[in-house]
């Protein structure tokens, strides 16, 4: 009989080794301490690993992540490079972060920072906020998550832009590709959206010289940006001087370089800095268990996995 | 030669002069400085019109409101009732409106009061909120611009329900008619938007007693509400008294019983009320002047008009 192993950190083993049960019964579900032989293990699915989740797994033949992010499962040194790595990435997924991303660019658009600040004020100052049509939404990252939050942003009615590290072409977005159009991307940009992988390539992209790039006169107050991807991607020194020194009008954070966010950082404290504790999307145990079903299922027929990681490019 | 008087208080009249002579150059554009004979106007276009304002006008053909609603206009004692009433209704300002809208709700269903809380305890709690499509938005007032905001929520995925005076049938909500399905409606419903006409009917619906009705397990931590229609239709009192126990979790405000919101409202101070000053909505010059310029026209050449008021209705 296959044996799937879960190695799951931080989130509820038990109740995912039961939704793998029932989405997988031809296949038998095991957890770190059950008995099992390590060789005789088919798939291991993972979530924060340890040192040695690998360790004696010599019969393995894929891995499966339940994060979409795989920066740092690809760092773990026993991760066996040589099989096929597959992440999660769903509809449900996909409309959890889409949900985040939407809530956060509608609230910069209608000027929230300054109507709390107005508030706090007693302040009756009428302003009218643009049209979405005339506020232009970046999006750093084409893959799944942000093809998707574009879609919903399109219907919305915002002007849509995008940038990936290769060139797309998607329908009512115009695309920028590469370091040699960030610039001009960036140019047009009134709220800044990161969904970017984290690589080599990708980290601190949120800094101070990108802001200072961004479009200014297209949000009344200045540009704005979302980070709903990896700490990594941001200098987090460089967003609250931005923000303090008005480069950026706000900012929507939900990950960070340390998590959870030490006490004494000085985001904590910036009334334009929106914290949200790294929950804009999580994957869901039944979604998931059958996510999984059907990739181990598509590998025992020898069909392709859809999601597979390149793990040259890192995503 | 037709005549058009203008007739607006605290809007740039002669803006509003000069965009309806681009858009109407067979009618003559008046201003009240002008010289004119007031029995020779056929049609007068209104905002916040003084008590005199219809005096001498034996000639007027029809009224044209630059406000979506008219509760006020209608009270109006010079108002001449027995010719037709427009009001302004185009997708420029049903955009502008949903784009409120679109904020404020996904501002709710994301618990942005709770991570802003935590955020000022410098507390790392996660909690996800959840799928859109778990979260009912419930609408009251299924008109233009009601209809226009379900269409973009449902979008973005949504479960929608909604409420009007009379039975509507509307693709992909479930609707509710007249006072006695009103508790149906809001036991639904976990983030209620008001986008109702003021009327007699209407007047203080937003109290205590149909907080008390509104969903409760929905959100995690209460129901909330948005008004973006008229100060008329809520209680401030109960809404103060709703967020400080409980009742509701949020309440995002754009209109107010008095106007501008007095230095003294409780409202101002409450962290979980979300004050902004009339400002969801403005009808913009150039498609105003654009949209009426066709009602004369329409008027002139005998054709139906877009939007009159049915005055025994109140919308």
């Amino acid at each position: 009989m296959t044996q799937l192993l879960l190695h799951l950190s931080d989130v509820d083993e038990a109740r995912w080794a039961e939704r793998f049960r029932t989405a997988l019964p031809e296949v038998a579900v095991l957890r770190r301490g059950d008995a099992y032989d390590p060789a005789a293990i088919d798939y291991l699915f993972v979530w924060k690993p340890k040192p040695d989740a690998f360790e004696g797994l010599t019969g393995l033949k894929a891995v499966l992540s339940l994060g979409a992010g795989v920066d740092a499962l690809l760092k773990h040194p026993g991760l066996p490079r040589h099989l096929p790595l597959v992440r999660y990435a769903d509809e449900e997924l996909s409309q959890k972060m889409t949900d985040y991303v939407v809530a956060q660019v509608t609230m910069h658009h209608r000027a929230f920072s300054r109507f709390q600040a107005d508030q706090k004020a007693r302040r009756w100052t009428q302003y009218y906020p643009p049209q979405s049509k005339e506020t232009q939404v970046g999006i750093m990252g084409l893959g799944i998550l942000g093809q998707h939050a574009a879609t919903r942003l399109k219907a919305l009615g915002f002007t849509l832009r995008g940038w990936a590290r290769s060139p797309k072409q998607i329908e009512g977005m115009t695309t920028f590709a590469g370091a040699g159009e960030l610039d001009a991307f960036l140019s047009g940009t009134d709220i800044l959206v990161c969904l970017l992988p984290l690589t080599e390539d990708t980290r601190g992209i949120l800094n101070r010289d990108t802001f200072g790039k961004l479009r200014r006169g297209g949000l009344k107050d200045g540009p704005a940006i979302v980070n709903a991807a990896r700490g990594g991607h941001q200098v987090e020194a460089d967003i609250a001087q931005a923000l303090k020194d008005g480069t950026l009008s706000a900012a929507s954070l939900d990950v960070f370089e340390t998590e959870p966010l030490p006490p004494d950082s000085p985001l904590w404290d910036i009334p334009t800095c929106y914290i949200t504790p790294h929950i804009a999307a999580i994957s869901d145990e039944d979604a998931g268990a059958r996510y999984f079903a059907q990739t181990i299922r598509d590998h025992m027929a020898g069909r392709p996995l859809r999601n597979q990681v390149d793990t040259s490019r890192g995503y």
